[in-house]
This record gives C-alpha cells, structure tokens and sequence, in this order.
C-alpha cells in the first residue's frame, strides 16, 4: 500500500511542480473554503476519535488538544489564506552567469518533489503541513498521531476534494489512515519515492527515524536550552529575560532549561534569583557551589544531577550551575546542549561576540529570551519544522526549506574540451 | 578508538571555526610546502602499498591510479595553493534584517564541524578533501580505500605537521589507518560527533550509507545520464555534442547513456548515428523499433535490454531508444534517470523549457553535453563530491556546501510577549 502512495505521489509532484503562484493559491483558498463549508464531515470523524480517546482513558487536557469545533476549523482554514499571502520560493533564481566553457547557467529553486511528515496528535498539523506542501509545489504523505487518524483521513479528503476541482490528483495530499505501527516502518524506507522526512514528535521518534530511515531525514525538536548570566548585567533586566525564557510557554522546546551563573556574581544574583523565581513558581534545580547560596532563599531547591543536564524539563523547572568564566559556560554547552537555542546575557561586547561565534547552536541569542526561535518570530511566515541538524535548513524551517534547487545551463550546441 | 577520534575532530573543529581566512590559507601554503619538502616518507608508504597491490594481482591501470611520485605530489601541493585562492564562505551573512519583535537578526555562514568522507583508492582525494575541509573551518575524518591506507596514513601524518607547527591539533585532520571494514561501520554511526558523511564511491557504498547511516549522508555520483533527441535538430552539430558526452570519458558518471531519438526523425538520424559510432568506436544498443534501421549500419549493434536502460555503462556503449514525443522522452527519464544531468538537444523554445521543468534531475542541459556537470566546470572552483539527492546541495559541491548557518540574533534584554 504504502509503494503505490509513494508512486502517486511522484507523480502529483510533477504536476505541482509547474504550477504557477496564482495557480497554487487558487487551490489553497479552494481548500480553505471547502474546510468550513465541509466542516460537518471533519467534525464527525473528530467525534469518533474523541470518544475513543475518551474509552482509553486519555486526560482532559490531551483530548482537548485532539478535539475540533467549528470555530476551531475556521482558525485552520484561516490559516491556510495566509499561506497565499507568503512568498513563493519555487522558480528564484539563486544565482547564474555566464560561464568560460559557453554555457549561460544559473541555479534555480525547484519543489524538492515528495515530503513525508510523520506527526503527534494535533490535527491542525495536517492541514498546516498540506498547505505549505502545496505552496511550494511538493506532495506530501502524512502520517498523524494515531489517536487521531480519523479525523486526518476526513481532513485529507476534504483537501482531495478541493484537489480534483482544480484538475489535480488525489496523490498530492495523501494520509496513512491506519493506525499500523508497522507503517511507519515501511514509510522509512521508501526512498524511491519520498525526498525528505520530517519527522515532528518527541526525541524516540527521531531517534527511529535517525537509525531507520532511508530517506534524507531533518531532525530537531530536542531543545536543551542555556542562558549565561555574565558578571555585568543588570539584574532586573536579566530576570526578566530568565522568567520570559522559562515561563512564556515552559512546555516549549525553545524555553530555557538551565541558567549558567558567573560565580563572581553568585551573591548578590543567586538570592535575587531565588526571589524572583519563588514569586514565578519556578522550581531550582542547583550545583553543588550555588546550592548553599540557594537553600535559604523563598524558592524551591534541590540538587541537580547530572543527568537533569541533559533532559529537558518541559515545566517550571530550571537548573543553576555555577561557572568561573566564559570559558567554563561554553564548555557546559557544547557537553550538554543539543545545539537549539542559548543565549548570553552580558553587557560586554566581546563577550557576546565570543558567544554568538564559539556555541554550536541553531540559534544564538544576545541579551534576548531563547523564545524566539519560531518561523513566525524569525519573520518566516511559517514553520514546517525546526532543525538542530546541520544538513540543508537549520533552525527554524520556512517554505525555503521545502525547496531545493536545479543548475540549469543554455548552451548552442556547446562541448567539454 | 573512532569513539576517540570523533571527540578529538569535535574538540579541533572549535578551534577550526573562529579561524581567519587569512589564518587558514597559512595553514594550507605550510601544507602545501610540506607535501614537497616531507615527500620521501610519502613514497616511501605509497611503495608498500604498490607493493602489495601488485602481489595481489591488480591491474596495472589500477596500480597506476594508486601510484605517488614526485611529479604527481607536486600537482597535488600546487591544488592546495590553488584552494588557498578560492573565496571563504564562513562568515558570509546570508541574509537578516531587523524583526518587529525588536531583535537583530542574521543568518550567518559556520562551518558544519565534523565532516567524514569515505572514498577509494586514489591518494590525491585525501589532501583534497581535507584541504576543501579546513578552508570552511571543518574537521575532517578520512577513510580511504584500504589499498592506500599507508600512502593516506603518511599523508595525513605530514598535514598534522603543518597543523602543529600553527599551534593546531592533530585532530583537525585524521585518516582511519587501517583497513578494518569494521570500522566503517562504527564511522556510520558517530552521530554524536559528526556532522555530515560523504561517501565517494559506487552504488555499493552508498547503499550501505544510507540504510546503515546515523549521520546525515550526501549521496549521489552514479549517473544514467540522457540525451533527448529533438525533431528539428541539425545532424552535424547533434552528433557532436553526442560524441563528447559519451566519448569525452567514458568512465565519468555524467557521461551519456541512453539516447532518446524523436521517431519523426529515425529515418534520417538513425543512419548517421550508426555511422558516427562506427567511425568514434561507440556500440550502439537498440530498442525493438530502432534495431531494424541499426542493424545495416556500420556501428556495431545490439537490442538493448530493460536492465540496461538503468545502469550505467561507464564504456564506449550507448542505448538507443525511439519516443514519439517529448512527453514519451520525459518520462522515460523519470523511470530509468537517476537524478544526475540530462540534456534535450531542440531548435524548439517551448520543448527547451518543458524540458529543464519537467526533468527532475541536479543538471539540465539544453543544446549541450552532459559532461558539463563538475565543480570546476560550473565555476566553483573545486569540487567535494556530486549530489544526486535534494537535501542540503545538490548536483557539484564547492565550498558553500561544506557550510551550515546559525540564526544570531541580537535584542536589548528582548522578551518574547
């Protein structure tokens, strides 16, 4: 089953490739109307997942993250117009000339062809995923979170629908509506057909999906974040920062998870950091040199371990480690980060030029929160994913990253001597 | 051991990363010098493995592949001077702006950190490579074929003199010396230390890439490459360009391989290619429709068999396919092409862009032969391998492909609301 997806796929993605703009748009408004006009069909394949969500026992808090209602459609359909309203990257050209040999070349953005995502729970992402596939002329496989396979499959032929009024194949939006286990595995490995897997899920599927696919992978999502507090900041406005970067939306993967102190500031910061964090609700998670500064003070404390480095907590949780330099922060990075997001608060220049230059990360931050690594907040437009790996997009993935490119060279009739 | 080689390539590849370019092309001219003046423990290694190269029966074509004199170390120190004039991509900002969130932001050119190559025989690849690699700021970890692993042992020894005597550590540029296939393996899965894997070899070693692969992989350099034959060609200029993109070296991966003949123009074409061939020494295999109009001529011909369309020949050998149409042409690259250079031979405008959109290959041609795609053809200056997948580069690697980016932003105690 699995090969013939894969073969309508590669094929829809020749059609979509040379779709212009206007066309592609024309589709993606057509798709949006058609969500809230064929919104009941939707809402009834939500209903059965719901309630079999319900039946397995899953928290309120997790089945309202599964659950659609009209009001919620009409939020994804909007946000499929504005997808139109972003820049197409297909057909730019990325450079070219003229070349000594005769040949007139230039490198041009193409639809890198066939998209495979695999996802969690939350429908919106079907939708979301669909529409930036589309923008940018690829097809795309999809493959939800079980919990909600249903109400992807419902979703997935509404765009269908939109699909064949505009005289393109079924094979350009298509989901995996089972929830086989097993599928998943046969999806790795069909390289033949799929160009890039975006795998979009906690750190056990992009392991799996490391060690067993065939197919170009973009990993990410692990986000071991690091703030360095240097000797001269200022202190009310490093808080700020700090609380801004742990409690914005604490179940981020771009939200802090362990401050690096400068010990020469350890007296005065640690107990304005005990303070502000107890007002916060932030439990301290401290070294063995700021532990005894820490347990007096009004929050929470405990001794972190070495492990509690490496996770993430996900929670009002934060780790503090004392350091003697700029050196020894970095040094903690590169041991325990996973190359995301970190950030130095200092108001020494060279410091932060040092920082920004020797952490490995996706992002680095100068005297800002690690919270704004987002496609939206970089001024994407989108996200399709964000990447800690190095290969192809880093960070943050907008519609660039759905693309990539071709050399293209003119010549008359032109030879290699 | 390779657990300990990953850790000391990461540790150098900090210290690789905040160098100048002025400070790396030091290093490369101290390389380049060494080559020639440290050149008797280099033969000296290279006699051992021709020695035992010829005791194991290899060919004397092989044999001459691995072979090292003084002549040939010459030409591969003055490459390395030569690298030393290519532009450094580390640094570049690729572009940034100021966000309504009130950050800086830029994305900034770094290099990858780690990058591993596996490749054959020919000893020059290891100073090559490692050369391309510290001019991007890259640590480097070699695996060479095992029949040269004392000459690349001895290459890589006298690098690491050079990098020594500029205060840089030996784990900068490291080769596996020995010819365990095992350790391949356990290169395969050092993730955690490097960042990209380039195999250079055939389908067989990148195969075992990408199924065994933890770390993302380029792969490509196996090329079926095609020649579309248009109706309105002019014979003389189309035998050509047919001539030099089979003939100009067989052996090369973008070399042609099939032919496809518009069927309007057999009558007239077919016998002038089999002429052509005869008198080039180029055999000719046919499909059913055009072996009746082959077989009186001078070429030597054979019917051409479905498993031939989809290999390569690397040889003085050349399917011969009639299609009836451009639409007919297409796809038969899209079933048997593997992604590499193709080219459309047309006086037609409109089949010239149907063609270059429609093949969804890393380089298109149109009036031109297919041997064009080649670092150094294309202006790059250099080459470290050929991508056939779409992840990350994408037909020639030059330099820009040995580089990642990093989002470096900048606030004023910035929070995101």
């Amino acid at each position: 089953m699995l090969e013939e997806m894969g073969k309508a796929a590669k094929a829809a993605s020749y059609q979509l490739s040379v779709l212009s703009t206007v066309q592609k748009n024309q589709v993606l408004m057509t798709i949006a109307d058609r969500l809230e006009a064929q919104s009941a069909e939707i809402l009834a394949a939500n209903e059965l997942d719901l309630a079999d969500a319900r039946d397995n026992g899953m928290s309120a808090a997790l089945t309202d993250r599964l659950m659609l209602n009209p009001a919620r459609l009409k939020g994804i359909a909007d946000d499929v117009r504005q997808v139109c309203r972003l820049a197409d990257p297909v057909g730019v050209v990325i450079d070219g000339g003229l070349l000594d040999n005769g040949l007139r070349i230039e490198r041009r953005r193409v639809p890198l062809g066939v998209v495979g995502v695999i996802y969690e729970a939350r429908p919106n992402v079907t939708v979301d995923v669909a529409s930036l596939c589309l923008k940018t002329g690829n097809a795309v496989i999809l493959r939800g979170g079980k919990e909600t396979y249903r109400t992807n499959g419902a979703t997935v032929r509404v765009i269908q629908d939109a699909l064949k009024q505009h005289g393109l194949p079924a094979g350009a939006v298509q989901a995996i509506e089972s929830p086989d286990r097993e599928l998943v595995n046969q999806l790795l490995k069909l390289d033949r057909y799929v160009d890039m897997l975006i795998p979009r899920g906690g750190a056990g599927l992009h392991k799996l999906c490391r060690e067993q696919s065939t197919i170009p992978v973009i990993t990410g999502g692990i986000g071991v974040c690091h703030i360095f507090v240097d000797r001269d900041i200022e202190l009310e406005a490093a808080m700020k920062v700090i609380i801004n970067a742990k409690k914005q939306r604490p179940s981020a993967c771009n939200s802090v998870e362990t401050l690096l102190v400068h010990s020469a500031i350890a007296q005065t910061f640690l107990p304005a950091l005990s303070r502000s964090m107890a007002e916060e609700g932030i439990t301290l998670h401290a070294d063995a040199r700021s532990l005894p500064l820490l347990q007096n003070g009004p929050a929470q404390v405990s001794a972190v371990t070495e492990q509690q480095y490496r996770d993430e907590w996900l929670a009002l949780d934060l780790n503090v480690k004392l350091v003697d330099s700029l050196d020894a922060g970095i040094a903690h990075i590169r041991e325990y980060g996973t190359q995301h997001s970190d950030a130095i608060l200092t108001r020494t220049m060279h410091h932060a030029d040092r920082f920004v230059n020797e952490v490995d990360s996706s992002a680095v931050y100068v005297n800002a929160s690690t919270r704004f690594t987002d496609g939206g907040q970089f001024g994407l437009g989108a996200e399709v994913a964000v990447s800690t790996q190095k290969l192809h997009a880093r960070g943050p993935m907008g519609l660039e990253a759905l693309t990539t490119y071709k050399w293209v060279a003119f010549g008359n009739d032109t030879v290699r001597s």
